[in-house]
């Protein structure tokens, strides 16, 4: 399968680029892509359609490539960060039948406080509800104190976390197969 | 007074961009700003502090000398359009002491459909809750059927609209004025 | 199949009645029920359990053995009604392994506005996201301006938003039938 | 000053009602009045206007008296508990001109989790929003791991939430002076 990674984040030290690393990881064979979102200039009508630059393009077709996609970002000011609200923005067109439609994803928040994102997770949730994907039915995943789970290369030095970020993409890639009704899909 | 005009949308027949200019006329002596967020780099930590883009820098100043900030925006999504939300998380650093710390901010959305952006709306509210901002306390404008208000030259023809719209920054001023303390203001 | 319709309020000229009762007519062959969830005491921990009051375990029983649910709801200040909250959280217990969880789900929200409950929809698609239940991902379904479909009998007298609900529980039935895994399901 | 104090839950081992008997000894010399919210019955609009019953209208009563108000709510589903839900609901009553309208509300949430009840919070706030209430602009307030901030008799005994707990009334007092015109209150 080929999942597409979304990112919430940019910057060098991204906590959620380091967890969809994690992930790419443990979702071992098949195929992930994770686009550099802050590449792509700001959504506007008048740039859409034919007018699209070309790496609004490549992104919508790794949308419609896609088997499914997982969401990990970071919460700013209680609610979506702009470059990840602006790439979904440019895949949801045209509205009701875009590259989203009936597209499984599942959603990832987390942050330095306790909360972990919980409110961001609720308006992306809004948002994917509104572009007719299938959000995965899920416990919740919010990492919380995301600056105690990495080591200072980046790398994910907390086994629980881990163990969660297992059984979360287990859980989501049986909720793929089942919304393919091609049955159950294991990790890798 | 000084007001700062955010909008949600900069394609050429923006009916938020047309509903700002005409609050620009209604609020008359006041002086307002109308700033290009969409000229804006996406929100980047590595690029923020110091290492701000000058046209960031610019906008950070509009938003710590204006008195009071009008929104207008459409519904994407069913949230907030990312060229807004940037130009707030650009404007909302550092986090509990930006200049949007206790500005008074009132909101308008609008739509092509009957909702008239009422879930953009509400996610506005909590993302200048989340800023500390003071967000004025009203029945709320949103504009519905947005199209049918405006003529071919994109001026505002329906009438009941204007009203609402001076009933509106009326009722903001006198708002501000009570914010600063200073009692009611009047539109001009 | 049995299909459960709540209803966010129980006044005798309720709306929201009112079109539960034409989907009941419209879902033909289906048993439907429609519980008195203003009969429910206040959800409270120390009633809960084996503590339960009677119409509280009839009313999980309900929840337990339909297929789907149908809720029909209007908007109290921006939000949910608690009659119907209450009946959530009554049905939501013990939390991740309720009734509710992986049961199909479609809202309908109804207005004397413009804006047709939408926010309220927002809330219910989060609390129901909660319970792990399956939301119907759909062109949602609001009824605006609701006392103009009605005639004073509070007969649905609009033929247009009759084929809106006739098209939507289709849609409904569609999805209920592929979480069930046994293909697509007929109005009656 | 007179300050209504509204809960969420009221469990005999209710944390939100410990909480807020925290706050009105904090409260010291202002009068302070925690209704049973768990006696009103569901709002109907049948039962509202002249045919309410006695204990709605000495609610509505309670709220109209007071200068200021304070909640403190767990969160169920992810949103609001519907026995507060229902007496906002009932207090809310003319719309626009109800007795919450201009009344400062802060909100105070509490849970078991990590999260601390920052989604009812959200909902909260738009809930209080749409009744043209004064939300206190503040870092907002929420317990998490509530379990562990008290001992086996339901006494306060984290030292540090207590701080916050005196802070954030500190804070809001302050806000309700500004709010009323009078000036910044202290606590007692």
């Amino acid at each position: 399968m080929k999942i597409l990674l979304l990112s919430g984040s940019f910057r060098k030290h991204s906590y959620s680029l380091a967890l969809l690393k994690v992930a790419e990881e443990l979702l071992g064979d098949h195929r992930c892509e994770l686009p550099d979102l802050d590449q792509l200039l700001l959504y506007n009508e008048d740039r859409s359609g034919d007018h699209r630059p070309e790496a609004v393009q490549q992104f919508q077709q790794q949308v419609d490539d896609c088997d499914a996609i997982v969401v990990c970002s970071p919460e700013y000011n209680h609610s979506i960060p702009a470059v990840l609200k602006n790439a979904i923005d440019w895949a949801s067109r045209p509205a009701f039948h875009s590259p989203l439609k009936d597209k499984p994803v599942t959603i990832i928040t987390q942050a330095p406080s306790l909360v972990g994102g919980a409110r961001a997770q609720a308006h992306l949730k809004l948002v994917f509800d509104s572009t007719l994907s299938r959000i995965h039915p899920c416990h919740e995943m919010m990492i919380a104190e995301v600056k105690d789970k990495f080591d200072e290369q980046l790398q994910l030095s907390d086994d629980h976390t881990r163990k969660r970020l297992i059984r979360h993409l287990e859980d989501f890639m049986g909720f793929v197969g089942s919304v393919a009704g091609t049955g159950e899909n294991s990790l890798c």
